[in-house]
């Protein structure tokens, strides 16, 4: 199915549209309410410019939600059930969210910005209004909004050159979500060792919505000793590397236990987060299904999915395929899904009805690669 | 500026996805996380439908948040400053929703479904994860979910008799945001006069994600004597009426007030409702803002407009047009926008940054016709 994608105000475009469309921008989904690229009309190259070489990603989409006040590190550790403890200004933290029942409701990275304000780095839901909602029904001195706050990612193995090149060999030092406050030709960004792709690099969170264009130039110019080229968060390789896309990964439903994230949840500090209660009970009762890597057999899907595939473990219904693509590191189709325990246990694989037909699967640890 | 919209899971597709595309769908936008259908290739007819005949579209986007337990009364007088004294089953309304405050994060319409649910029909924000922040951090008896219901709308002059034809001559005497739960060939609907147009029409809310093909159907068929056809919230009819789209008309600082809402706010009534201490703040302090219509001179806009344009008063920024497009009915270029008080009361009208030049425009009360 081939759309073209109405544009409107209701939509907001990032301050690196511009950019964007003069680099070729052929493709966009709509997330956090805002454009995201998703192609620039060669996936190949797009492919390989991440994995063997450097990118440069527009991901403001990747909004902010700042937490600013006396009290904006308790309501961030009422907001999470990871142990906040030892939290450091210049260190993010991956921070699950989940709501009363223990649901994931989104998963950001956590950025203490100073003693007095946090900022949650989001996925794909509005976070700004739990949080708000939180904050005022409790009475906390705690201010929540969105600051104009923009990342540009820039990923693949020579990130770290370009962004070196750009800033100083003391990027190199930056631990994973190691992160600091600085700028660049009077740009001011936080740059940050983070990024949705295993293939290393950073981004700069812009924080001047007028200075899009000019970030762009600056990080395009800076990286053409390297190859760089334009891309987005690459959906074969996030399936290669297990990254959970949430959302697609998971349902209203999905706990932190089913993404194997139990070890980001602390149940025994005193903190009374949201969700502990359920989370406890959860982990009491054990997962019925989790969030597994699949091997797909048969000839190489054309092009990734477009939808989500139904799982299939004895004729009946064991999950669903939230992503599923031909990799070529991998030399396989494969795929990241929500399978039932059952269905993992028994070891002799899955069914999945494709648009190719229905095939078979074997289940595998995540990452791929 | 055209981009192909991607599709991939996690943008849900409508129960009725699959029947758009068969009636010729060609561009999409997103809204709650859903892709909403917004042009079938021809906006004329489309536009004639809705004027002069009758249209069918896939508001699915329109989600429902469902209140369910003893508490949702108690919640939805918590979620807005309307006043639900007298609610009636059957009977729906029209709730803005504000923050603490004061300012405007969605407006839905509530539906009470039974003594113990109510819906909201949403625009497009997460009410949902707001709703239950509320319900949860103040220990409610309520569950807040999102149910299978999934409108599809018949709007126009002769939506009534299509809707007549299928459900009975009862639909008639429906009044506006009236409903009834029913079912159509053993599809379970609910019948609600209502509607995104000023053309008069229903809603007809889907409550079983699995028929939306056979809905699709079943009016398609019904309507053919009366020339349906399909079509999307439109974007000229919408400015001429005056509807407020939540998101492209407002901002985070967006008042109902300034909408225009000011009479579904009750500062009076009894209940804590959320915001309440801001909105008799902002309201005490009037405001300096307010929705209004625009005549723009100059020739023809060829196509709406897709982004905000800015707004001069003798130089000076004074607001932003958020829609703007040509109307064969007014036969002027016509825009809503968010315009200050100042600038309005000055009576000299105002400037618009479009993109084809500066152009003078008059203030006009909504709606046009």
């Amino acid at each position: 199915m081939s759309l073209q994608l109405s544009l409107g105000a209701r939509v907001r475009k990032s301050p690196f549209f511009d950019a964007c469309c003069k680099a070729g921008l052929a493709a966009a989904s709509v997330y956090n309410h805002m454009y995201m690229p998703t192609s620039y009309g060669d996936p190949v190259a797009e492919y390989e410019r991440l994995v063997n070489g450097v990118a440069m990603w527009d991901v403001a989409v990747e909004r902010q939600v700042a937490l600013k006040g006396p009290d904006a590190l308790a309501l961030a550790r009422i907001l999470t059930p990871r142990n906040l403890d030892g939290l450091q200004i210049g260190q993010g933290k991956y921070v699950p969210i989940c709501n009363y029942q223990g649901y994931l409701i989104n998963d950001p990275v956590l950025l203490q910005i100073d003693d007095y304000e946090i900022w949650l780095s989001i996925a794909d839901s509005d976070i700004g209004l739990w949080a708000s909602a939180v904050a005022g029904t409790l009475g906390l001195d705690v201010t929540v909004f969105e600051p104009d706050v923009s990342p540009l990612a820039v990923q693949g193995p020579k990130a770290v050159e370009v962004v070196a090149a750009l800033f100083g060999d003391w990027v190199r030092d930056l631990r994973y979500f190691g992160f600091r406050l600085t700028e660049i030709d009077g740009i001011p960004v936080v740059v940050a060792r983070s990024g949705w792709s295993k293939q290393g690099g950073f981004e700069l969170y812009l924080r001047d919505g007028r200075r899009g264009t000019d970030l762009w130039n600056i990080v395009a110019a800076a990286g053409a000793p390297f190859g760089i080229g334009p891309g987005s968060p690459n959906y074969i390789e996030r399936v290669e590397s297990g990254l959970i896309s949430y959302g697609a990964d998971t349902d209203v439903f999905t706990t932190p236990f089913e993404m194997g994230l139990g070890r980001f949840i602390d149940l025994t500090q005193p903190v009374e987060f949201i969700g502990k209660k359920a989370l406890i009970a959860l982990k009491e009762a054990g997962v019925r299904r989790r969030f597994v890597g699949l091997k797909i057999d048969g000839p190489a899907f054309e092009r990734p999915s477009e939808n989500r595939y139904d799982v299939l473990f004895n004729g009946a219904n064991a999950g669903f395929v939230s992503a599923a693509a031909y990799s070529p590191r991998i030399g396989s189709n494969i795929a990241v899904a929500m399978v039932l325990v059952a269905a993992i246990e028994a070891g002799t694989g899955v069914d999945v009805i494709t648009n190719d037909g229905v095939r078979h699967a074997t289940i595998v640890d995540l990452p791929f690669c």
